[in-house]
């Protein structure tokens, strides 16, 4: 299992307020936190200003690579952000995200293909999240289609099988899974990522909906997962589903994280 | 998902002294909790001396039913132990268990046939507990090649397809895994029960290596645990669990759960 870092995004209100008010240190720190808690690459996203964002993301770029080494995945669909971040990366990043929709497809797989990057590919297209598993997987083969024809090779594209809160339908879930299996044995060569924390949306105890649908979706076939490196109890659930499903070889990850006092509960603040 | 409540059982010390002592009130408040937990069988293991496993069966049979209108699950290779029980038992109990071990299955299975009875069935045999998917399905086809033979029906039959430590094996897990969704693909009219914690045996953080397996084995097909049905963290992994899997209407069970304060870790005792 890989870790995409999920924290610095300009969408959640501290790190907006962090990027308006170009403080430094709380974009480094959330850097150096989430590579420290793993993190293989991480997730920049610039907000929601598109007069902004091309300053924005290259000032969240440059900072970021001040502190780290692990390679970005630039979360944008803005194709100026996109060129001039690329422009200023000192690894190829990850590109999150094309979808099947005809605009966004248009504007940044070009760019994808030129700069040999990886991408995240949204199971989505203009009309919207298919709500069954092969209408999901009908937009994921014509994605294949578009990506193959622009040369990306299948082992560079990470499908986001997309997952909607089961507070609204409780067979949300079992689609997302179902669609995870099928695009893992159609496609093999290609990853499955997933932000997975909508599905417990408007859910109480969200956190234990959301690390039991981790565990779920590796059995299903996600290899990468888009969370935060330092929800304590999101890893330890990670640890333990990769131990039991064979991926963890003389259960060196799980007890070494046991030993760092990762897999218990955090002791509460006095 | 259905629970057998694993409490009452002899070979733990406390009970072996509870049953040594004719302490009722030990006894019957373990009966009460697990059925106030959610059990739908208590299993009864009267512990391991044959010279008086028919007495203290029998005592504990009437203690539990004197508190419970739960069936029970008894826990007995001897035959003279179940069949005192099944004359004292006021509802069918699930017999707990059967193997491909020849002694055990001449003793048990005419009994089981006899009196109509639910019965787990190990996949092992007189050779132990075979190492691959393959073997252990081979166990539980001649199984049933004997079950079907004694007219027990298929539905009555809970097979456990038993787990390892993974602390030996990292591939115990998977062999468990896929198991569980070869035995529910061949005999669909079938159950799965599982004694899910060896699993961790060795291993720290057992709890977490247990709630989480339990997870995997409910999404390959398992549909009966035996467990402590008052172990809050196995149980808020259940209720998720079934949720996330569409088993959970309107997400009904689940929301109950946290409104009775099921899904959070428990307070410190002060």
């Amino acid at each position: 299992m890989k870790i995409i870092g999920e924290k610095i995004n300009g969408t959640r209100k501290a790190v907006a307020a962090a990027i308006a008010n170009r403080d430094a240190e709380f974009i480094q720190n959330l850097a150096k936190k989430q590579v420290e808690g793993g993190a293989h690459w991480l997730d920049v996203n610039a907000g929601t200003h598109p007069d902004r964002e091309v300053d924005d993301m290259l000032w969240l770029v440059d900072l970021i690579q001040g502190v780290s080494d692990v390679p970005l995945s630039l979360d944008s669909a803005n194709p100026k952000a996109l060129t001039a971040a690329l422009s200023a990366v000192k690894k190829t990043p990850m590109i999150n995200s094309i979808s099947g929709e005809p605009d966004r497809l248009n504007n940044v797989l070009p760019i994808v293909a030129q700069h040999g990057c990886e991408v995240i590919a949204l199971a989505m297209d203009d009309k919207g999240i298919p709500n069954s598993v092969e209408a999901r997987l009908a937009v994921v083969r014509r994605l294949f289609e578009v990506t193959r024809a622009a040369s990306v090779p299948d082992e560079k594209v990470y499908i986001d099988p997309l997952v909607m809160t089961i507070a609204t339908n409780t067979e949300c879930g079992v689609i997302t899974l179902n669609t995870i299996q099928a695009v893992r044995a159609e496609f093999p060569q290609a990853h499955i990522s997933l932000g997975l924390s909508n599905v417990s949306f408007g859910l109480p105890a969200r956190s234990l909906v959301n690390r039991t649908f981790l565990t779920l979706a590796i059995a299903a076939g996600m290899d990468t997962a888009i969370i935060d490196p330092n929800d304590r109890e999101m890893k330890a659930a990670l640890f333990a589903t990769d131990l039991l499903l064979g991926q963890d070889k003389h259960c060196l990850n799980y007890t070494r994280a046991f030993r760092k006092g990762l897999l218990e509960p955090a002791k509460q603040p006095a």
